[in-house]
């Protein structure tokens, strides 16, 4: 246990102030973890939304200018931004800090961050598995985090201590934290995040690009299914465009199963193969029954006193 | 308005007692909608549980002794079942009749039930479009239908009177009701319902598919998108099954135009169009915007009482 009163870190610097980055200073101001949180990003519109939220003690648009003295940075950019933004801060950073940050793909985070990165500073890649389909400073919320996944990603040569904080820091903001090789991260995300947000996309805009008539149609009838891929398709652009971008290989691998076994499937449509339409729709109530032992949802059969 | 206390239909006769048909018994019961609800199904088992929960007034496994005397049937048994029922009732139904469904598909009942009943029978073809993941008479629940639409598809020979009755029925379990033409509901649901159930059974099934190891860590780190499908796939396979069959050529060629689509994002991951991307995920918050407009969801932004 840390001592009563004394925060994890003297100083917090948090580059990049939208979904995650603002839910993380509010959890981080909540839970006292920090005696000072420096707020960094580019846009000055953006900065004075979270000036006036009172996200940080400081606010700047210099990231470089944030990170002085820092014992930890957190990068909350696009995965897109990372390379740039390190060699910005790279000067700037004081020995001994701890550089990590919140990306959907962790082998780019090293690949453009290790090297450029001075000696004596350790970066410590971490991936909170949480968010909403809404974006910037004002979206965020300090339980966002709670009760789910953090994945960190050190390697063998990656600092004990640096790593410990880090985890203490998500622990902190109510996660449960996991070490994975940082490759191994990036194909199960692929699957569980990656899969499903590159398919919602995908279904709203083949229903985006129908004419008007059925497209007006299309959404007073949303509630049959369609509804719930709209709202995960609503999620930030330029974010998943980087996650496309860097998670290239896993996410074509596991986009090429998936548009093998929906080949299959319309080929068994075409064919009135019931039975094995059957078959696949009763297998994948399997994994939905895992999902709910392993407390990762609710069975939520029906709403409360209704019989 | 209908008479104080004279219930909308004498004899109300449902035939197959699972989610929706289970739903219908509590809302007819609980809104005073008809003097005797006659309740089938052909699995004795099933038959017991409804008896259990009190959903009718008379129970029996034989289908053409329910309708005797019903001025309302509703069918609700999965799509592929509808002929080989029709069949079995035709010699039951009294004149005056109205036979109804909640099929999915719209035109194969027309197609399995138009020429099987007797003249002065009506055949009014409904789809109360709410449900659950959850199957069995013990799933349904009376308010499962309120606010969302009910799509009757009348031709136009059926009888006015008839289509106001089954209207009316809708309209009292507090839905919203509308008229199409058969062949134009199989083409909207095919987007707004089947398509999206058909992709989710296939990502659920593509990730059912890997080594177990990953797939306890699916499981795990399900929160990520990939729950929200799982949920989607735990809906009744034969039910399903029976859609994909019925509605055959609606889906095909939606599926169709979905395949291409995740075609055309394949290759620009790929070829590291990031412009593309960012463009195809940007239009697809213009539907969703449409969909709140149009009150069929909510904003919920974050959590009540959450800064």
């Amino acid at each position: 246990m840390p001592q009563t009163n004394k925060p994890l870190f003297e100083r917090i610097a948090i580059i990049g102030i939208g979904l995650i980055g603002s839910s993380l200073a509010r959890a981080v101001r909540k839970n006292n973890l920090a005696r000072h949180i420096a707020v960094a990003t580019r846009s000055t519109e953006t900065l004075a939304k979270a000036r006036d939220l009172s996200l940080g003690d400081s606010y700047t648009t210099d990231a470089a200018e944030a990170v002085i003295d820092a014992d930890l940075v957190v990068l909350c950019v696009p995965l897109g931004s990372m390379a740039t933004l390190g060699k910005a801060i790279a000067g700037s950073l004081k020995q001994g800090a701890i550089v990590s940050d919140v990306g959907s793909s962790k082998v780019s985070i090293i690949r453009d961050l290790q090297g450029i990165l001075p000696d004596g500073v350790h970066l410590v890649p971490a991936h909170p598995v949480a968010g909403t389909e809404f974006s910037g400073p004002e979206a965020g919320y300090a339980s966002l985090f709670e009760g789910h996944w953090c994945v960190l990603t050190p390697d063998a040569n990656t600092d004990k201590q640096a790593v410990a904080k880090v985890r203490s820091l998500w622990e902190a903001c109510a996660m449960r934290v996991e070490e994975m090789d940082a490759s191994h991260h990036d194909r199960v995300l692929a699957i569980t995040s990656h899969l499903p947000q590159l398919i919602a996309y995908t279904i709203v805009g083949t229903a985006t690009d129908m004419e008007d008539d059925s497209k007006r149609e299309i959404m007073k009838y949303s509630a049959g299914g369609f509804r719930d891929f709209t709202r995960i398709a609503a999620s930030d652009p330029v974010m998943w465009r980087d996650v496309c971008l860097n998670n290239k290989d896993a996410i074509l691998d596991i986009l090429g199963r998936f548009s093998e076994d929906l080949s299959a499937l319309q080929r068994a449509i075409r064919r009135d193969e019931g039975d094995y339409l059957e078959n696949l729709f009763s297998r994948t109530r399997e994994i939905r029954r895992g999902i709910i032992e392993m407390g990762q949802d609710k069975p939520d059969i029906k709403p409360e006193n209704e019989n």
